[in-house]
C-alpha cells in the first residue's frame, strides 16, 4: 500500500511526503511517484501521531456512570459492580469504542490494563491501531489465585503472537497493594527472559503508601526496588505520591513513569506527580488518559494541556513543560517508552502520521504550530490518521464508527440492566 | 423570524421546539406550525448556550505568539510591545475571530476587556452574538490621565446605543494597581446612576495583594469596599487569592465573581481560586476563559472541565462542582450575573440554544448528558448555535467563517513585523 500526501505542511514548509508499507520513502517539494491513495495535504499539517500511556479501554462503557463521588464509594458501589458482570463482548465492543475515540483524537498506540485480554486484542487487531495490551494481575495475596494468575498470563502471552503485528503483550500488575510478591517476582522473570514491558499503578495515592509503609516498611517504589523488579522495562503510572529517594532510584534503574493528571484531579489524589524531581532523575515519562471512568475522554491533546498548565502551576513555575517539549514527550518519549523507534516525519523511518485540519478558529494566526497544539486545539482538530500506513481515518470519518457506536451503547446499557 | 427544530433531545425526551423572535413558544411532541427555518434535531441535544464571564477578546490575535514565560516578562517584552501598535482595524478583526471562535464552541455570551472598544462592539454586532463590552481603565494614578478615561467612557456608554441589543457597554477598571480611588469613586457613582456593571480583575496576584497591603493597609477586596464600590454589579475576575474575609465582604455585598482556571495555571500564579469559601459566602459565580495570550482556547466547556476537577484536587473533594451544578454555573448563574433572565429551554423564556451532537465517541453511552458535556465533550460537539432567535452556525458552519480567519491572521502578521 502506497500512499501520497501531496501539499502538507511540515515543519513549515508545504511539501509531499510519500509513504510504502508504513515508510517514508520521499518528502520532497513536488513527488511524482505513483500512489495508490492520494490525499490532499492543503491546509494541513503533519505531525507524529499521539500515544496513550495509561488507559483501560474498555471502561468506554463506564462513561458518565459515576462522577463526583468519593474514590472508594465509586469503586465499590459502582466500578467493581459493574466489572462483576462484564463478558468479552462487552470489553471487545468498549474496546473497539475505545479505539475510535483515539483514532478520532489522533491517538495510534495505547498501553492498556483490563479485563477478558482478548477481547480487548480483537478490538485493537480489528481497528489497526497499537495496542500494549495486558491482563489486570491481582491476586490479593492468595497463592491459588496467584498461580491461576501467573497461568493466565503464560497462556495470553502465547496468544498474543496471533494478533502481532498490531498487539504487543504486557504484564499489568495493579498495584503493591493487591499483588504478592511471589507474583512479582515470577513476573520480574519472565519479563527479563522474554523482553516484556511491566505496566503497573505506581505511587498514585496515600492509602498505597501507607499500605507498603506497614506492611514492608518502604515506599512502593523501594519495595519494587528490593524485589529487583524496577528496570529500563518497568512502565509506572501516575507516580503522584514519589519522593526524591523514589524518583532517584526510579532513574538509577532505567524505570519508565507515565503522569495521569486528568484521572488524578478528578479522584482528588493527595499529591500531583513531581515533575521536578523526576526531570532531576531524567526519567522518561509521557502522558496518558486513564479509563472513561475517570477522566471521562481519550483525547490524550486534552490529557497534555492539563499536564502542561498543571505543572506550571504546581511547580510555581511559567516555563515548566513548555509546548514544544510537551508534544515530543506525547510522541517521541512515548515512541522511546514503548519502543517503537524514532517517531518523526523523515523519509527512511516509519511513524504513525496525523494530520491536523488548520482552518480552525483555534489555529489562527498560527504563530508556533506547537503551541497551537498543546494550549488551544483538541483532538478534534484532527483530520486523517495513518498507522502502519493504513488510512484510519480520513475527513475525520472512521469507516464502521456508527456500528461501534451502537454496539457499545448497547453493551454499556444491558449491563447496567443485567 | 420563527425556527423550528424536530425531533431534539430535551432533558431526556425527544420532543419539538418552537422559537418566534429568539422567544420560546412551543415545546411539543409534534409541533405543526409553519417556520422559516427547519432545524433536524435527531441526534442531538438541546441545551441552553454558554457564557463566557471574563476574556479580552482581541488577544486571539496573540494567540501562540508568546508562551511559557514569566509573568513579568510576558507582558513587558512581548504583550505591551504589540499591544501598543495595535489599531482599531486589529482589534476588530481578532474580535471577530474571537465571536467566531465562541460561536464554534457553543458560547453566545462574553464578558470583555480590551482596548479599542468600539471595534470589539463593531465585531459583535457583525457576529451577532451579545457582548458585555468595556475599555480598559488605566490611569496609573496619574489625575489627567484619569480624567482622559472618565470622559472616554462618558463617551463610549453614550455610544454603545447604537450597538444595542448586541452589545451592553460595562466599566473595566483594570485593577487597584492600575486605577486611582478618585477614578474608581467616579465608576462607582455612574454605575449606581445608570445601573452598569464593573468588570474588574480582583485578587488575581500575589502582587496585587503586596501592592494593595502597602498602599491601603488593606486587602484588594477590603480597600475596594472601603470606597463601597462593591454591589451587585460588582464582577470581580480570578480571585485566586481570596481569604475568608474577603469573601465575607464580597457575599454581604452581593458582588459577583468569575473563575479563570486555565489562565491561571498556565501563568503559575500563587494561590488557586476557594471554591469553599467562596460557596460558603454565597456569592454567585461562573467560568470564564482570559484572553487567548494566557489560555489560548476560548472553549467555556474545556474551560469548565479544568474548573470542576481543579476545585475537587484542591479541595481534596471529589464531590466538588459535580457536572450538572457546572453547566449550570456555566448557564443560569452565568446569565444572573449578566441579568440575561431564565436560561433555561422552556416555553415562554427566550435563552440562547445550543444543539449537542451526540453521534460521537465522547458521547456514548450517554448515560448522563451533564456529565458528559462536562468531563467528556469539548467545544467541538456544538453542531448549532440559535442567539437571539438566529441561527448562527448550523452543521458547524458559520457563514463568513474563512473571510474572518484570513483577516484576522494577516492582521496577527502585520502586526508582529509593524
Amino acid at each position: 500500500m502506497n500512499i501520497l500526501i501531496k501539499n502538507v505542511l511540515l515543519d513549515g514548509v508545504v511539501t509531499d511526503i510519500f509513504i510504502e508499507n508504513g515508510t517514508i520513502l520521499e518528502i520532497s517539494p513536488v513527488c511524482t511517484r505513483r500512489a495508490d491513495k492520494i490525499i490532499d495535504g492543503r491546509n494541513k499539517a503533519a505531525l507524529p501521531s499521539l500515544v496513550n500511556g495509561h488507559t483501560h479501554a474498555a471502561m468506554t462503557l463506564f462513561r458518565g456512570f459515576a462522577d463526583d463521588m468519593p474514590l472508594k464509594a465509586w469503586l465499590e458501589e459502582k466500578i467493581w459492580v459493574l466489572e462483576a458482570k462484564l463478558t468479552a463482548d462487552d470489553v471487545y465492543w468498549g474496546g473497539r469504542l475505545a479505539c475510535l475515540e483515539m483514532i478520532k483524537n489522533g491517538v495510534t498506540v495505547f498501553n492498556d490494563m483490563y479485563w477478558h485480554w482478548e477481547a480487548t486484542a480483537r478490538a485493537v487487531r480489528d481497528m489497526k491501531i497499537r495496542g500494549f495490551i495486558s491482563a489486570v494481575f491481582i491476586d490479593m495475596f492468595d497463592n491459588n489465585k496467584g498461580r491461576e494468575q501467573i497461568a493466565l498470563n503464560r497462556e495470553l502471552y502465547a496468544l498474543s503472537k496471533d494478533y502481532a503485528p498490531y498487539v504487543t503483550f504486557t504484564f499489568g500488575p495493579h498495584a503493591i497493594y493487591t499483588v504478592s510478591r511471589e507474583s512479582l517476582e515470577w513476573m520480574r522473570d519472565f519479563s527479563a527472559e522474554n523482553d516484556i514491558l511491566i505496566h503497573m499503578h505506581l505511587a498514585e495515592t496515600e492509602y498505597e503508601s501507607v499500605f507498603s509503609q506497614t506492611t514492608y516498611g518502604l515506599t512502593p517504589t523501594a519495595f519494587l526496588d528490593s524485589l529487583e523488579i524496577l528496570s529500563e522495562r518497568y512502565v509506572g503510572c501516575h507516580g503522584c505520591m514519589l519522593e526524591k529517594k523514589d524518583t532517584e532510584i526510579l532513574g538509577g534503574r532505567g524505570a519508565k513513569l507515565v503522569h495521569v493528571p486528568v484521572s488524578n484531579l478528578k479522584l482528588a489524589v493527595e499529591k500531583i506527580f513531581p515533575h521536578r524531581l523526576v526531570q532531576e532523575a531524567r526519567i522518561p515519562y509521557c502522558f496518558g488518559t486513564d479509563g472513561c471512568a475517570s477522566n471521562n475522554h481519550l483525547d490524550v491533546l486534552e490529557t497534555m494541556k492539563f499536564a502542561s498548565l498543571l505543572a506550571k502551576f504546581c511547580s510555581s513555575d511559567p516555563t515548566m513543560l513548555p509546548a514544544r517539549q510537551t508534544y515530543l514527550m506525547a510522541t517521541q518519549t512515548a515512541a522511546d517508552i514503548f519502543r517503537l523507534g524514532k517517531w518523526s516525519i523523515e523519509e527512511g523511518l516509519s511513524p504513525d502520521i496525523i494530520l491536523i485540519d488548520l482552518m480552525r478558529p483555534e489555529f489562527v494566526p498560527n504563530f508556533d504550530l506547537y503551541s497551537d497544539m498543546v494550549y488551544a486545539a483538541n483532538g478534534s482538530a484532527v483530520d486523517t490518521v495513518i498507522c502502519r500506513g493504513e488510512v484510519l481515518m480520513e475527513g475525520r470519518v472512521v469507516p464502521g464508527e456508527e456500528e461501534i457506536m451502537t454496539r457499545a451503547g448497547e453493551a454499556a446499557h444491558n449491563l447496567v440492566k443485567r
